[in-house]
């Protein structure tokens, strides 16, 4: 963070995308990787403004949505999180445990996930259809022993800033609109905040998160061609209520157990707009979530100061109107250090205001994504968000475009390996049996089925057993 | 939060003030107690959102002042709690551990407070004066475990939504500078969001955090008569900087230790001024902290429904204007019961609009502090800021003059408890020796000195030892 005054960070080519992931972080001053535990680490201002303007936007569409913001503790009793064996079985080789007082007492489980904390709570504040839907959510860290190899904001010990909505329902048919809703929301955020696309798969049942009926899963397609899931709206069926004995009494006085959703996901949407985006100059940020959308550097000449900043309050008063996010870097450096900062933290546009620019009425404007340069009028400068909108639907359509370039719709098991291989996700006809499943995904190292298409229309042959499908199933590597 | 809708919530008389504040917070949907862990509670809904109002504010005013957000891991290795001894001697009775792993190895403790994560980051990031001043915080949950009993809000285990700031300066005047602006910074929030007396007091040596050299607290006079630690800013001069080796190169290259402050507070400003003004129907919010400021309730007759909505809609577009936060509650139940509700929660104003009310072009306003009932005219609706505002003032003044008459200056051992357990605050000469000291505080049970005036002007004796004295002890009860 401190150290940019300074120094210049050398960053990896891109082409090593895990050590170029790493550099970029703290290059840009998103992340500090030093404290002394594994898979946890410092989210530095730079980084934490970034995270916290995605953060205002869900806070905002849950609101809007009628989702309501909450807490529950960070401790879960033991008890709590046995209620659901299955859970439990997944969760509790990685849990971290809480202990305190003088005989070391076990307090309870950091939390894996949200549900033994939240859904004991339900169950005593539904009694009948008046207390219906309960539609709430959190975003707190929640807590996973990894033992794989952790990657910042992609695999933590501490994952934090992670957003969980969990909804209660009266009926399967509300469970299933509000499920619809779930996905429009994440789908939002990818389209409209990230500009990423939102690539939805079905996944197979036997892969769900623990307890749950189906769910939807996103992925990201990352720049090594190993998928990464990327946010889920799981479907909990009845099955949660069961064992929590979530009920409501209707009018004949009968119980009946409710229905259950819920969805969350955090910092991996940020892990997946820098990945796809940056370049060996840093970040290059979607100007909807970027902290600052818009730098001023002024080209300041001796004599010329307060020529030049007067022209500058003007220019912000405009540019406070239209509500962009804008900084002036002031300091008393080179301008060449200024363009490299705002290159590595991928501040999406920068304006530079230097006396002759003043007398021509125009301003060099450079956009970090494309490194286009532009020269901006003065009175255009009421158009800026019409700009940010250009090169935020630019960098949707590249995203997108990669995305369905690398989507091998594959009959062979060849064609198959050679699409993983270099890079691409393979798609291929799947009778829904889990048997063929394992046995295409056996073809290669690391190979996962992550999922089904969401809108699959023909028939095939399965690539295992020829039988006739008509599922698409994803395969790739994977996180 | 749900029962709500069905069921009216006793409140104990606020005599019994105890009782009296765990019934308000659960009758008004702030929290609900029922988590089964000591001293951890959920935030509910309309809880949370008071909460959150109020981190807005210190969001706001901690960017105005520079003061950048940050997050640190919960977890802190043991190795960092141990570099200052003073420091872990205070807090590691009361910590929480965590282990993980088949053999349940500790990783790490839950952290008190924050210094131990923070600073041996702060002593790898500073090199130079250039890296100075770092303005740091974070809203956290912090974790003690506390052996008394619990309180929520008050005295919890889990500490939930607490700002800790962390500074760092080349020289003490610096820091002393910051130190003022960060009492500047409490007392707005006191006075000007929580319309309470920001009372400031020296702490004696002996008492302040472990390894610093002078802080400021803040306390709250609560309605039993004891008074509540509430807010501190720490000078830890160089103390923290030796341990954690938090040094720069001068431009001579000689190594200087730094300068530090540390200033924090939490969800305890919303126990205060909840107690502060809550009554027997409910809570009473500070209007500019209240997430509801004025609620809309239409007097609906049948026929007349298009009338009075599209009169609401009218008013909504005028509230917008003025950034009023509003709601109207246009549930189906009885107008009683929604005047119940809106009394319960706090929210500052209601206005009921029916059909006469349209007729007439007045509505009447019901103030929920002091209960006062007035009528506004329709072309009067753009002066609810004043109205507001007025709110505003008056329960800063009452609770402002509630903690001064409550302030006795005594100079007798029998006045001194007289006044403490009348409920009061004793203030005495004190010749600033912890002798005398210890023999005031052992003149009753429970007492405390908990902290010298800052603008004591006039000498006397002290109350101990009748040597001359000018300094100002403040003797209560304490939490």
């Amino acid at each position: 963070m401190v150290k940019q005054d300074s120094t210049y960070e050398k960053i990896t080519p891109k082409s090593n995308y895990s050590d170029w992931y790493n550099d970029v972080l703290s290059a840009a001053g998103i992340l500090d990787f030093s404290y002394d535990l594994k898979g946890m680490f410092v989210w530095l201002p730079y980084g934490f403004k970034l995270m916290d303007s995605l953060i205002k936007k869900w806070d905002e569409l849950f609101e809007k949505n009628g989702i309501q913001k909450s807490y529950f503790p960070l401790l879960v009793p033991l008890s709590y999180c046995q209620i659901n064996e299955s859970w439990w079985d997944k969760f509790k080789e990685e849990g971290y445990k809480v202990i305190a007082g003088a005989d070391d007492k076990v307090q309870g489980a950091l939390r894996p996930t949200g549900e033994p904390a939240i859904y004991p709570m339900y169950s005593k504040w539904i009694r009948s259809k008046n207390d219906l839907p309960i539609k709430m959510y959190e975003t707190v860290s929640s807590f996973r022993y990894e033992t794989k190899q952790t990657r910042p904001l992609i695999r933590d010990r501490e994952i934090t800033n992670w957003f969980e909505i969990h909804t209660v329902h009266a009926t399967k048919g509300e469970a299933e609109n509000e499920l619809k809703n779930h996905v429009k929301i994440i789908t939002y955020l990818y389209e409209e905040m990230l500009a990423l696309p939102a690539f939805m798969v079905n996944k197979p049942s036997w892969d769900c998160f623990p307890g749950s009926v189906g769910a939807y899963e996103f992925y990201s397609l990352m720049p090594d061609g190993k998928v990464m899931e990327n946010g889920s709206a799981n479907n909990l069926g009845q099955a949660y209520a069961k064992k929590f004995d979530i009920k409501y009494k209707d009018d004949k006085g009968v119980d009946n157990y409710c229905w259950q959703l819920c969805t969350g996901n955090g910092a991996r949407f940020l892990a997946a707009a820098i990945s796809e985006f940056g370049d060996e100059k840093g970040l290059i940020l979607p100007p909807k979530i970027a902290p600052i959308q818009l730098m001023i550097i002024p080209i300041v000449f001796k004599g010329k100061e307060k020529i030049i900043f007067d022209e500058i309050d003007k220019i912000k008063e405009e540019l406070l109107k239209q509500n962009i996010r804008f900084e002036v870097d002031a300091r008393e450096i080179s301008p060449g250090r200024k363009y490299y900062d705002s290159e590595v933290k991928g501040i999406p546009l920068r304006m530079e205001v230097g006396p002759r620019d003043i007398e021509n009425k125009e301003y060099p404007l450079t956009i970090r994504y494309g490194n286009e340069k532009l020269k901006i009028k003065s009175h255009e400068l009421k158009n800026i968000n019409n700009i940010i909108n250009d090169i935020h639907s630019k960098m949707l359509k590249a995203s997108n475009m990669r995305l369905h370039e690398s989507i091998k719709f594959v009959n062979s098991s060849k064609d198959l390996i050679s699409a993983i291989e270099s890079k691409n996700i393979a798609k291929v006809y799947w009778c829904g049996n889990q048997e063929c499943y394992d046995k295409l995904i056996a073809l290669g190292e690391g190979y996962e089925g992550f999922g089904t298409s969401t809108d699959s229309k023909g028939t095939g042959k399965c690539l295992n057993c020829s039988k006739p499908s008509h599922e698409e199933l994803f395969i790739a590597k994977s996180y």
